[in-house]
This record gives C-alpha cells, structure tokens and sequence, in this order.
C-alpha cells in the first residue's frame, strides 16, 4: 500500500519525465507552454486520488500511472483555458500562459494538452480502457458545461443556491470523482465499488469548492496562498454571496447591492463593508455546516465500501488533509 | 455500395439531428455555438472519406456513422479556435463564432466540441475501437502541431519548401489521411490496406492543400468562394510566395519585401503586383506541376490497395472531384 507522499513523489517524477520527452519535440512553441504548465507544481490531487483508488484493488500502481498523469494534464489544460476566459494573469505566484507565452499559445498548446491527455491514458493496458475513456469523455464535457455556468452566473444577480451547487459539481467536483472510479475501472472494480468511490468524490469535491469559498473571505492569508477577499471583490457569486443575497434585509441587500454596483472603491473597505454583511446574516456559520454537510457524506460514501479499513486509510487521511479547518 | 452523394445526405441528416439532441442540453450558451457551427454547412468530406472506407470493407456504413461524425465536428471544433487565433471574421458566408457569439465561448464551445468528438467515436462497437481512437488522438496532436507552424511561418521570411509541405501535410493532410484509415481500421480492415489508405490521404490531402493555394490567386471568384488574393494581402507563406521568394532575382526580390512590408496599399494593386511575379517566375506552372504530383501518387496508392476496381470507384471519384482542374 502506498502512502500519499509515495504516490506525489511518484507523480512528480512522471510529470518532470514527460514534460521533458515533450520539450524534446516540435514545434517547440507548442510544447513549451505545456511543459511550463505541467511543472508549475500544485498538490497533484486528483492524480494521487486516481493512483489511491487503483491501489484499493491492485498492489502494484505502476500500470495507472499514464491515466493518473492524463487527469494532471486535462486538469492543466482547463486552467490554461480557464485563465484566458477569467482574465487571470497569476497562478501560483507565476504568470498564466496566456500572459508569458501568448493567449493564441494557451488555446493551442491547451487543445494540444487535452488530446495529450487521452494519448497518455489510452496508454494503460485495462481490459476495461474503453469504459475509462467514456468517463473521462462525459467528466471533461461537464466541467465544459460548470464553465459556463460559472461565467453565466457573472452576469446573473438571482443565481440560487442549488444552481450554484450544481456549478461547482460540473466545474470542480465532477473531476475528482472521475479520478477516483477511474482508477477503480481500470483496476477492474465492481461497478457497486466503482460508483460509491465517485459518489465519495463528488461529495469531497463540494466540500472542498465550498471550503475554498469560505477561506477565500475568512480564510488566513498566511495558508490561504491567494489574497483574502478575491472573490468579494470580483463579485463572484459564490456560496457566500448567494446566500447573502437571499437572507439579506431590505436594508443590508441595498448595500451589498451597492457595493457590487459600485466601480470605483478602496478594495479593503469593499471586502470589509461586505464581510460584515456576512458576519451579520452568520454565513460564514451556514457555510461551515454546509462544508460539514458533504464532507459527512463523502466519509459515508467510504465507510459503504466494502473494503478492510486499513486498505482505506490512505484515502480517508487524503480526504481529512483537503478539509482540514483552516478557517 | 454507396455513391458520395448518398453518403453527403447520410452525414448531413446525422449532423442535424445530432445538433438539435445537443440544443436541448444545458447550459444552452455552450451548445448553440456548437450546433450553429455544425449547421454551417461545407462538403462534410472528411465523415464521406471514413464512410467511403468503411464501405470498401462493409456493405452497411451505419455503425461507422458515429466516427464519420465525430471527425466532423473534431474538424469544425479547430475552425472555431483556428479562427480565433487567425482574426478570420467570416468563414462560409457567415460571421465565425468568436464574433457572433464571443472569443469565450469559442474557446469553451470549441472545447466541448473536441471532447464531443470523443463521445461520438467512443459510440462506434468495433473490437479495433481502441487502435482508431489512438490514430485519431495521434492525428489531432498532429494537426495542432500543423497551427502552430502555420504561425510561427507568420514571422518567418526563410521558410523552405519542405517546411512547408510538412506543415500542410500536419495542419491538413493528416486529417484526410486519419479518416480513411480510421474508416478501414473499424472495418476491421489489415494494416496493409489501412495504410495504403492513409499514404493516399496524405497525398490527396496535399495535393488537395496545394491546388488551395494556387486557386487563392489564380482561381475564379465565381467557382473559388474566397475573394481571390487573400493570401497575397495577408503575406501567407504559401508554396507560391515560398517559391518566389526562392527563385526571385534581386529586383524581384526586392519589389516581393518592398510589398510584404508596405503597410499603406491599395488591395488590388498589392495583388496584380504580386501576382505579376508569380506569371515573371513560372510560379503557377510549378504549383500546378506540385498538385499532380501528388494526386498521381494518391492515386498510385489508391490503386495498389488489392480490392476490385468498381469497389474503390466512388473513393477515386471523391478524388477526382476535389482535384477538378479550376484553375
């Protein structure tokens, strides 16, 4: 059984292999953005999730490793993307593609890192391959889909609480649950075991987007990495303010209005205005339960696999690691 | 045996009806660019050419109806983001999605598209499913890496003739080459012919490319559909401008850069001029020389495939009738 440390290490050596063979070809201004991508580090979850999943039922978790780097590399090319659409022109601490190479360089050297990812994963010798291709076929079309949810939401003010669950379901949490019943497939799992792993995922994955919500505004700066107030400020519609929105008095919805109509403002006093509101109406309290809510299931969703505790450890220390209170 | 025609009305009904299943998904703002791109029209000759294939090998081209689709909308999905990166405005009379709809959801709508491709291919139930899903994964990187070096030539005034046709064999060729061969492998065809099949894709499909660039200054507006001298006006690196740039004495040389560097001109005058070179050089007669070239090697390898003469008929008509002399 391998530990998570084991299977980062493992990963991280596969990741810097690859993106080296890949620097080796041509164009090399196709490439170079990748492999830039590739070795911008990150916590590799979802292809330790992958890894961790296949260990369930296979020892040796050698022969998962090119369809646990496929899950890294379509993960990457969706931020290539995604910081193209978003406007983003940081990630970790480095710039975004678009804005060191070029915005034509992240369309293209992203499309060429999605079909990259199937060479990769069409690597593994599974007698079941063809189900694991169809799931992570049907996973990318929907985290396509919670794009575009996410970015119809900008410019939407009566986004509901359960449309916005639905959001991060496709844009985040769809992902880790094809990572972990993907591994399980080509591990040739039960399709009963299959199906409660992406169910754990799923919940972990809500868990999680709603957790990054609340740091995101309560969070520590010292830990969070990103700076606190972000979403306020770019009035993302998020968990947070969504249910503002909807328990707001007359009188504090005209001000969260007001702050969110407003163009020209001191940012600290915007984040502050507008975590009052939330401090006020105890959202940051209807959020943690909420977190609870679905890291609660997620843990369910594991203990129904019938599997020896001790085989599911590493899992269960994973999932505990990702929701680890911060706030 | 199917004619192309009976193949174009299947393919066509396909498409239709595929594109309103996909209207009814949500989020609607990402599937109305896709279906508005499928129903945009063009010969479909990339889904003929694998049902063409298929059919060489198999009375019934139905169950191979998914792939010829999927190679469709892979081909619409790198016109939609080749038309981003190129700040094509127009394609087919109509205005391209980045503009009628926005740069974003071309980007996301032409993401979805390329995974949609997958899920149509993942439909066909061939036992070789898995050797055409590695040609069309091999083929797609392939026609990236063909984008790439279309516009790194851009800045580029030293391309070589081999250059060249080594990009349009990635950025086209492949493509064609990929559908007839994916056709004859799902066919469950030997790999002997499945490559004489390719070997006469990557022939025609150069051919096809190069017959392009002539027509683009020597065609009829009538029958051409592009405005005549548009590569002229863009300074594309064609096999013409290639050519000349090669063969040029130093006067010639000189008014060739003097034209490719002016930035105020009247269209007309850029084009009678560049085009008057191309009479001085012999550059139409070469070009045209290049086209045959390659299409009697298409058809050389069309003919060593061992199967009787009035089988193949249709796929050498399909020929014949993309390399029509309209020049």
């Amino acid at each position: 059984m391998y530990s998570v440390e084991e299977l980062q290490k493992i990963i991280e050596a596969e990741i810097i292999s690859r993106s080296k063979q890949l620097l080796e070809q041509n164009p090399v201004e196709l490439y170079e953005p990748i492999s830039y991508s590739l070795e911008m580090g990150g916590k590799r979850l979802r292809p330790v999730l992958l890894l961790l999943a296949y260990n369930l039922f296979s020892e040796d978790v050698i022969p998962a490793v090119p369809a646990a780097l496929a899950i890294e590399v379509f993960h990457n090319f969706t931020l290539l993307h995604d910081d193209i659409m978003d406007k983003a022109d940081v990630r970790r601490n480095r710039q975004t593609v678009h804005v060191k190479f070029s915005e034509n360089s992240a369309i293209l050297s992203g499309d060429a890192m999605a079909f990259q990812s199937y060479k990769y994963l069409v690597e593994c010798k599974s007698k079941r391959l063809v189900e694991a291709l169809e799931l992570f076929t049907k996973t990318a079309i929907e985290v396509c889909e919670g794009q575009q949810f996410d970015m119809d939401f900008e410019n939407r003010m009566d986004v509901t609480v359960d449309e916005y669950l639905e959001m991060i379901r496709l844009k985040t949490a769809v992902l880790l649950a094809c990572s972990l019943k993907a591994g399980a497939v080509l591990a040739n799992a039960s399709a009963e075991v299959a199906n409660q792993l992406y169910e754990f995922g799923i919940n972990l994955g809500l868990s999680f987007q709603l957790q990054d919500d609340l740091l995101d505004t309560f969070g520590d700066q010292k830990t969070f990495g990103k700076k606190i107030g972000g979403d306020i400020l770019a009035n993302k519609k998020t968990f947070l303010l969504i249910n503002a929105l909807e328990n707001a008095s007359e009188a504090q919805n005209t001000e969260l209005l007001n702050w969110i109509e407003k163009s020209v403002f001191h940012p600290d006093e915007k984040i502050e205005a507008v975590t009052g509101i939330y401090k006020q109406l105890g959202i940051k309290q209807l959020a943690e339960e909420k977190v609870d809510f679905y890291f609660k299931k997620a843990v369910a969703c594991l203990e129904a696999v019938q599997l020896e505790d001790v085989i599911k450890q590493p899992l269960r220390e994973l999932a505990n690691k990702m929701l680890i209170r911060r706030h």
